[in-house]
């Protein structure tokens, strides 16, 4: 995952000119429409933007949904249709946008990150989710197929819970919802992640432990700067500013503002603890590098006099008198435990051993 | 303790449909109820919430506790019969709230966390408490059976105190002060925990010292999380913008907040401490490492360049006219205690002894 | 000094019972009194506070000062005979609260906390201060005898300066301003203290200036904790929206206001002093620790490969043609001193000697 | 680059002299002017102000680039014809500024930074950009030759765009926005850098490592500062509450101010990334260490008891039985192989190897 | 340069009271004043205040310096005769005032400090300027002779600039703008000393340079003490909510506004780059460590194992069938050749050469 995207392209053009940023993950471009109010529905695989068209002006509820915004003609052909300013679309185009809520009086525009873990390559995957919502239609573009919306398509088709009775603030309010409720799913896996680094860190620390609670760290950065941003747009969703968002719809805005706080608070918990496990793991590596320097200190403490002792002896003089005598080998042997013996005592009362 | 919990159950789910999130603490939900006013009292176990139905509307106190939240149609039934809105049923079941107040209008809806210090297995406990106040009716949901409100009942029932004469506003007031009351005795607990560690970390530290640093320090990360946004809550409910609370008990929740606002001062110190004890647990842990360096340092310089000296003279070459010498063992002798003399005298100069 | 009191005292009663918090600090409870106007002074030693009634309806000014607040009947009778809330009463005798100003209309009540350096124990005692300004009484209370009101006294008695002029308003800026002008003493014992610190990190750190730092770090968290919410206090005092204070004392509480800040600056100067000091000694520490480290491996390094060379001279082949040659000792110990001097020079060039 | 600029020399004069502060980074002072509406375009290099003075009362957009701002006497006769306040003035010949934002109510004054990365010298360049927007002109100010407007320039003449059709305030926004959006290119080469030291950290991390995570991070520490207040001035601009931005070109400077907060944002998430490859450094030269040591303490640990051994045996003592025994040599190898054998394991049970 | 002052002198007096804190910076008070307007200018050297006060009641701006402010009686003296609030008399001669704004409705009382570095003692001076703006008169006061005042005085007498025509709130500003520019020289001074420490840190290292950082730092806790607080009064000044201060010098004292910021951030800055620089020596400090602990694990490591051998052969058995063999020396010399080869290519392969 990169923490920045190459976004060099567009330095120097004409505001509102299209150019994709950011990988391009998806080879097509997928237009789907749902169409629907309290009492029917219908669904479409559109080809262009065009023939969905005609249901934009209805008063039903028309959802089209783009995967793919790397091919700069559809988006184009989008924002003539729907009379879309230019610089929403190029934001739309630039897939490095943080959350944000933009007013602009005829339809709303709200950018959010869709978050994965991929458990395969182990990595957090980011896609940015554009959402327009006007009068009577919301417009979705994902950077590639694959999204957390289908408990909403469920749900719309179904007719279950409210969806098919509301209009379209309600529709905007449920992506957003599942969008937000699926941090919470990402959130699970680093949670499990850090458990298992806090008992690694304790049974066996290794450089290997250090290297992931430092990729944890940094995806928690990167988590923070993805969702820290949203809390604002939600927050000035749900104030109701806009006539486009009911009141009604309103008090769900809050349960998602909820939401994002708790899962701002969780990722500042997590960076919390990944700092604390960061501290044992050098505290039981320093504590074990210590337990090292002792072993080595009392080893040698120890043999490096008793060596010189034996070395004093083994010197070639003619006239050394204990050498002759009967009694120095075993005496010799005596001092030497016994200065063994008092070495080890005192680095016992030290609390050495 | 968990500082997270698997709320990914809800992922994808239409909003307002209850699913219980957290742990299932207690087998049976049961329900009790008691009804006052100034003058009578009156008490029920209650099978159903449906029971509790005609005390509802009396213009008495009705307080309706229920204990146990993991039973879906228990809190379903009672959503009906109180007209209570579907996101908050979901906001009671979901046990991983972060304190908060919410105004309905009709009620007032405040999440707390009830905590308790499990001395037998030496971890903080921590439990969901969900107060509804209406305008005759206060009801109040915890996860699992046994609670701090013994003393708030002993008053009701002994007549003791405002409360039998004052309306629901104080009956609620006075289960969120005994909730916060009961913080005082957690941090307590820790407050004692931090003084042995202190006196621990200069006697003898150990890495288990380290540990329960450690382990101190994710406690009040938790208890910080549990007890600042109560803060905003119960200021927003002493406002007093709500009609549902009057002037007369808003000197009491004011009282209350200034709690709440000790119990933060207390946790911060409390953080502050316990940086403190782990920094004096890491120097008095470097400063055992420098004694043992010094002594490995000061023997071998010592006997190193000794053992060379007798090295020397254990050569075995025909020619070397010292090893002929009369005086020269104890010439040598001579040599080597006053080298070693001298070595330690620069040490001492060095204030290395 | 404790950081924390047990409060736990208190938890499950009814509010406004009033139990004593904190250490008992004196024996007897000592109730004065002191009623004074421009003209005329009045003293009492009383034995009740009702023996002080007849004053407070008095246009005089009249200030009560009440040593030891653990015998609740005294506080409980004040507050009949006063007529203040039970509330305010219970933040009396609990001695552990932060600094705060509250507003009950017909009086103010102002909690402070006096600090004094025990020069003998070697640390911060700190001592509550409630003070309760009516509309022509101020009552003030102490956990002990003495406090640094006595220049207040003087001047009330020697009518000396503006205060006997002046209304309650003023006495009870007077006595705001003799706690916060105390403060600087206690400041500046620890501006000393820090001084002879970073003096002896510099010249001779032990283990014990480490102690001591830590020490000095903890007193400078107690004391803002004590000082910090007091600004907020004496600047709502100051802002002049109760009756009670008139426009006259309101730009002398600014004065004290500017003190406060004054206080909190240096605390918080004196905490990143600390810190530097703490540097300084853990550099100074490893400083040390380096040196060591050099001398023992240069010795080790010398002598190490040399006794390498001795030890093979020091062997017992029977074909070694060297040990027959006639030039080979005074050889080998040119090779040594050679080998010696060259390692010197290298260990000069990469700066360790 | 510097971080700090010698500004002393205006120190003591009279506000309003101008003397230019900073680096001369060109020779010749470069006057250039284009003059356009959506109909013609009129360009002209001017050898003085004077020259252009002609089209600044004509209702068509007026852009003069003034490059170099060391010749004071320019500057000065631009004021005068302009009508200019000296203080301005100063900001521009000061080239030390930080971005800011002034209404001088005829006009609207805003300095930037113009950042470039120098690849040859591996360095940041910076150098300030101050804009005037009139009424019916903008002038445009810059240390030296070369700068990011070329784009800009181009779309005037080949009337791409909107920007030929609208007013100076569009001109105004188009060089703002080309100075933002080449803050992306410079980010994209830390970018880069950042990850080619995330990968060198971990493969091989030398002191040379060390110093270049210095140099970025002071790096960042100037941009910084370079862009933050230039968020509060472009929000300044946009909120239009000056007449000379109209509520169209609003909208796009909303889009800028979103860039430089991204731009922010990228910043500050490339300091955590820096800090966090810091912490990486840290810990591979400390497990590094760690290696060393143990090696160091198992060899030496290993040997030292056994190099005792053979010492005790080297002795010449007459008296020694165990020199006598036949098998004694063999059996002493046992031994020794035997304690090595066994340490050896003991270092594997302490997960030493 | 200390941190703090010793005020404990003042605790107890009665507000008002004049007593002198601070060092006493001079022997004489020094009264010296300018009179002027567009067309004349009077000066003097006057031995008292009252000598100047005829001048007071004149239209035109009256500018009375006084140097030196131990002297109670001319403080006092100017008390009375220019009816100025004793508060303000106290603040005067408290010389460690930090910077701020006081509005007495009448006059303006602004507190700043005059800042010195001192190149002989290398040492930060630091002076206490207080200046009082009344509708016809500025009155400053100073610690001791010698100031940054001299090219305002200059300016006034050469009639230069703007300043004669202008009125006392000119005057004001002029004195503002000449103490914040000297800052800058100043911070050239602590540019240059952190530039130096930097390429220290980097080419030799020594604990001197430890100390110098250490000093460095605590000068910036004071800088940003001295100015920080000075942003917030001259923001206040310049907001021209008093009628003292008219619209045309609000607009220079913008200008004196954003140099304070100017200064503020170009601490934080330096603040910052010593923090860096402190990071680089530690690392450095701790790169020498690990470069000599490398070499004595080399050395030791490829050493005693060979001695170990070389001292197996110095044994004395007397059945140790290698010392008879005829190659066994030559034999040996191999093995201990290859053995170290050995071992200096696996360092090679660990990186350690």
């Amino acid at each position: 995952m990169k923490l920045y995207k190459r976004s060099s392209k567009k330095a120097g053009l004409s505001p509102g000119t299209l150019v994709h940023i950011g990988e391009k993950k998806t080879e097509e471009v997928n237009i789907s429409m749902m169409d629907y109010d309290a009492s029917q529905i219908q669904e479409k695989d559109a080809a262009t933007v065009g023939e969905c068209l005609p249901f934009k002006e209805k008063p039903t509820v028309t959802w089209i949904n783009v995967s793919g915004i790397h091919d700069i003609t559809v988006i184009e052909e989008f924002g003539k249709d729907f009379n879309i300013h230019p610089l929403l679309l190029e934001d739309i185009v630039h897939s490095d946008q943080r959350p944000k809520l933009e007013d602009y009086e005829d339809y709303l525009f709200l950018v959010l990150r869709m978050l994965r873990y991929d458990e395969a390559k182990e990595e957090l995957q980011s896609e940015q989710i554009s959402l327009i919502l006007g009068p009577n239609f919301v417009n979705s573009f994902q950077e590639r197929e694959g999204d957390v919306f289908d408990p909403v398509r469920v749900r719309i088709k179904n007719a279950k819970g409210r969806i098919k009775k509301m209009g379209c603030d309600y529709l905007a309010y449920a992506l957003i919802d599942s969008i937000v409720d699926n941090y919470f799913l990402v959130l699970e896996k680093y949670g499990e992640k850090i458990e298992i680094l806090q008992e690694e860190v304790l049974s066996h620390p290794t450089p290997d432990t250090l290297q992931v609670i430092h990729e944890t760290k940094r995806d928690m950065i990167f988590l923070r700067k993805s969702v820290w941003p949203l809390r604002e747009a939600i927050n000035a969703l749900q104030r109701g500013e806009s006539s486009l968002v009911t009141d009604d719809v309103s008090v769900y805005l809050r349960d998602v503002y909820d939401h994002t706080i708790q899962v701002i608070d969780t990722i500042e918990t997590f960076r919390d603890m990944i700092s604390g496990t960061l501290d044992v793991y050098l505290s039981s590596v320093s504590n074990k590098m210590n337990e090292v320097m002792k072993v080595l200190t009392i080893i040698a403490t120890i043999f490096i006099p008793l060596t010189f002792i034996a070395g004093i002896y083994g010197m070639n003089f003619k006239y050394m008198p204990e050498l002759e005598w009967h009694w120095a080998y075993p005496v010799l042997w005596t001092v030497i435990i016994v200065l063994g013996v008092l070495m080890l005592i005192s680095f016992k009362r030290k609390k050495w051993l």
